[in-house]
């Protein structure tokens, strides 16, 4: 199985060199304390657990499973404990705020932390990935009991928490909800009904668990502006901090899946369960998706994740791996046959493994402190990062996922029929990342926002704060010789990417279904075009960076990639400019056949 | 989980009206009784058997999988009745000619069931196609003895088979192989060493089991030109027919693997084993080859069948699934909701694998008709089709396949959440079709055969038998307006893919890594045409077809391949033009950044 290894490396390129992180950080008012040496201390730590803790148990998570019983569910063998050692070592509280007990680092760094939990186990992750969100939730928008009650135990990680939305009947279209909210007279709510999908609605890693639910007022009004947001614990609190008596609240089942099979996906019964609402009534769907784009960016971490552990996996083997000659030569006279990774199309995998993961990384980088400067800062500047973040969310989480996935089947591929076996752990990674491309809105439901909402809703305003900065870019790097291979595609593409918007947009008038028709081609397209922005950026730097081998390696990825990636942005343009006739003209009948 | 239903209507129209199945096999000298009535019943009857028998005993036989234990292995509940009931239809002896007691059906039509049997049931599939091929190869180039002794109850399913090639050590590079042959005083070889990844290797369907063997001699030069091949019988056959003595044959343990659990996949000890030399010492894997073809087209059909299943069990969902109105008006005012079939990129992700599925079996049913021309025929159409099929056989087997796990995903994306719980099925077919790309030779490999020995070995001249059918094709339709959206297209890029192969040709001249540097784009650009082309004469034939509404959808769909699959052609072209510097410049070790 792979030998996961935080690719300190890379990551700190990427924060220090192409990021500045050191100025990023001192930009943000109350948290200038993040030197780069406290951030190289973070991950270095993060990655002594990540390695030595979480990675050896997350084949054997995936084997073992976790299991469901009356009594409750049983996560794998060392789960617990692995997680006992995550809150003896704080990491919990890491971006909380000091008012509630957490460390006041910014959410940039608990997405950094969290890329490389989730290449070690992404199951594991998921359990303390959620468990944040829910919490940082009700330190955002919770009541005052809310947050004394039980906001601290939470960010210390000794009690667990979820996000109840799925019901069997509706995912992507929540505004068909049916659980049920009954208000008492002491303000609290009775909740009645049943969510499905549920990560991590039951374990024994934590002695509570807080679950954040969406249910419907009585007398609501129908679809999504009739939701309400509660926060409804397993066990109620008791005002000393202890666990008080069991709500009603219960896992009924938990599923079988693909994969993460160390992540408990649970059937949550709520039976008349005392819930507090959190916000106003009927604005629940709102309060909940101003979470939305942190979770999403949470889920494009996954992307990322897999896609290293598969890149790390399958480059190992390549370099091992004996199999024919070189056909230019042998390369390893003495051994029996050389290592795979000298023929061709091995090397063809193993760039498009790490020109995809890299360029992930830098991307999701870049955004998470797009997400910083959101978050923390009240002024113009903030507002743009507002509207940019929004721009980027839906290409971050469905281009990132569906590129962890092509990652995570090369890994596959590089080892033959070996990596179908599962002591190898590379089918797992497979099965693991496919989750990623479907839960925190599909991949069509992302292309859907960005192309519809984000780019169309704004007059295709937010595309524009992004290409003002490619352009800004490729102006000042324009008589840079050293980098006109990569400036003179972007900046092409920079243009296209606007006339193309502009001609989906006019059809749009015409037809709705243009969009719909257009959506996830032109997300894929996005994606390609930011990852080759991204990659024009590393080739700057690395070009300034002198004899070093390691930014001699960037250039030649930068150079692969465009080459040899870059290129598919032409597939996804002529598909898209197609139109929507050839989806819509075949009546439904005509499927069948 | 998905349904099956043998897709009967497409498969009379690709055979009646697309590749004049009368007339082919009236063609077929010993096989000229074939008519349509008969192929209509055989096919009708494989699709009672598959959707009646196998398809209930799918998910079931994932779900337990196979076990292991000192005495044997035991496959999944039902596999033994099915098997039973199978040989008792008379099935293993449909191709197999009749001098040794086979049905002497022509190999297409065995071809054509396997679709079925491997949609219903791919798992299940692989012990009888498996024995199959290995009957086949006895029948070919057995020994009068080999023949008598063991090849009757082969034919008549009773006995199974397998083909021994990989070593733990060794897949694509066989040369490399070190399990060992002695010659004995009565002519027949102590065969001694391990193989791996033996598809029902063992099992407890037959009351014994022929293995066909490859091994190096005592003194047998190295490399691939000291392989010979051998029958090695679980347990000795006597001469009344009868099983005897056991030989030094075992199965030391099974895989643990991602899919096709229902088949188990063996580790197989020879210890001293009787075997028996097929054709001529250090010829063995010539002869082993000599089945290649039929092999590969095999592996090609799972792409087709697991296609098959995805796209079935995603139009069934996608037609109940209610979420969302569509943006043009609701389709289902009266529901709570519209059916997700109104979205259009529900509609694309539908129609990726309805173009992509129909194509596939268009494409490999008129290989098969190639493959049916080759083998029974002698004369110059023969060699010429023998020398089309070497053509065409690695795009089948890598492209098909490739395509097939392309729509495995996309069933499992139109679930949603749905799709990765294993009670709908969908998953499954990921699991059970990533091997596809895999065994057999990978993808890689393929492209390799294609590019380098098929065509460049030839000089291009096997392409050209090829675009040559393309371009006559072209010029008889090229005054059609009916067809003009599809002739003008098909004809620039048959017109193309012989400049660029030429281009690579040149550039391979002055460097051989050239050839690997673009064989898996040339390969996939090659599929991509091949589709074109199928997709053409199907349009010609509905277009002649007047108002039949299965002929109007086969229109259409053909439309929506040129508008919006086939564009990706131009960039595996731009990929593939790229060269083979962006691959070999960088150093191995600054792939570990």
């Amino acid at each position: 199985m792979p030998q996961y290894q935080a690719p300190m490396r890379d990551i700190k390129f990427v924060l220090d060199d192409l990021l500045n992180a050191e100025q990023h950080y001192a930009k943000i008012p109350g948290r200038e304390t993040v030197t780069p040496d406290l951030l190289h201390a973070i991950l270095g730590e993060a990655a002594k657990f990540c390695e030595g803790v979480l990675s050896p148990i997350d084949l054997s998570g995936d084997q073992e499973g976790c299991t469901w019983s009356e009594d409750g569910v049983k996560t794998p063998k060392g789960f617990k404990e692995a997680y006992d050692a995550y809150v003896e070592g704080g990491w919990p509280a890491m971006t909380a705020g000091e008012a509630v007990g957490g460390q006041n680092l910014p959410t940039s760094i608990g997405l950094l932390v969290n890329e490389l939990v989730g290449s070690a186990n992404w199951a594991w992750s998921m359990y303390p990935g959620l468990s944040g969100a829910a919490a940082r939730l009700i330190e955002t928008m919770g009541t005052e009991f809310q947050k004394e009650r039980y906001l601290p135990k939470m960010v210390s990680g000794e009690w667990g928490g979820t996000m109840c939305l799925t019901e069997s009947h509706c995912g992507s279209d929540l505004g068909m909800l049916r659980t049920k909210a009954a208000p008492q007279a002491d303000g609290s709510y009775k909740i009645t009904g049943t969510k499905i999908f549920i990560s991590g609605g039951e374990h024994d890693l934590t002695e509570n668990i807080i679950h954040l639910v969406i249910a419907r007022c009585e007398g609501a009004p129908d679809g999504t502006g009739g939701i309400s947001l509660f926060v409804v614990p397993k066990f109620m609190a008791n005002e000393d901090g202890s666990v008080g008596e069991r709500n009603g609240v219960s896992c009924g089942s938990i599923e079988h899946k693909m994969g993460i099979h160390g992540n408990a996906t649970c059937v949550m019964n709520f039976d008349g369960a005392t819930g507090y609402l959190v916000g106003k009534e009927n604005e629940g769907l709102r309060n909940m998706f101003f979470m939305m784009n942190a979770a999403r960016m949470g889920t494009a971490i996954q992307g990322l994740s897999e896609g290293e552990l598969a890149y790390q996996g399958a480059l190992t083997y390549a370099r091992e791996r004996l199999q024919m000659r070189s056909l230019s030569g042998p390369k390893n006279p003495d051994g029996p046959a050389d290592p795979i990774i000298v023929h061709p199309d091995v090397r063809r995998m193993l760039l498009t493994q790490k020109s995809l993961v890299e360029g992930s990384r830098a991307f999701l980088y870049w955004v998470a402190q797009i997400l910083d400067n959101s978050f923390y800062q009240e002024s113009e500047e903030a507002k743009e990062a507002e509207a940019l973040l929004e721009f980027l969310t839906p290409i971050a989480k469905a281009f990132v996922t569906e590129a962890g996935l092509e990652v995570a089947n090369i890994g596959v591929q590089v080892y033959g029929g070996h990596g179908y076996v599962k002591e190898w752990g590379m089918e797992k990674i497979i099965r693991d990342a496919r989750i990623a491309t479907v839960y925190e809105g599909t991949t069509g439901i992302q292309a859907l926002d960005l192309l519809g909402r984000k780019v169309m809703g704004t007059g295709g305003k937010s595309l524009a704060l992004f290409t003002k900065q490619v352009h800004k870019f490729c102006q000042a790097n324009a008589e840079n010789e050293a980098l006109a291979e990569f400036i003179k595609p972007l900046a092409e593409l920079n243009k296209e990417w606007g006339e193309l918007t502009g001609r989906i947009g006019e059809k749009a008038m015409q037809n709705a279904d243009e969009v719909g028709a257009a959506s996830v081609d032109y997300l894929m397209y996005s994606g390609y075009v930011v990852l080759a922005f991204m990659w024009a950026r590393m080739a700057a730097v690395a070009a300034e960076g002198g004899d070093d081998a390691f930014l001699a390696a960037k250039l030649k990825t930068a150079r692969f990639y465009y080459e040899r990636i870059l290129p598919r942005t032409v597939s996804h343009k002529l598909a898209m400019e197609s139109g929507a006739d050839n989806l819509m003209d075949l009546e439904e009948e005509a499927f069948l056949f």
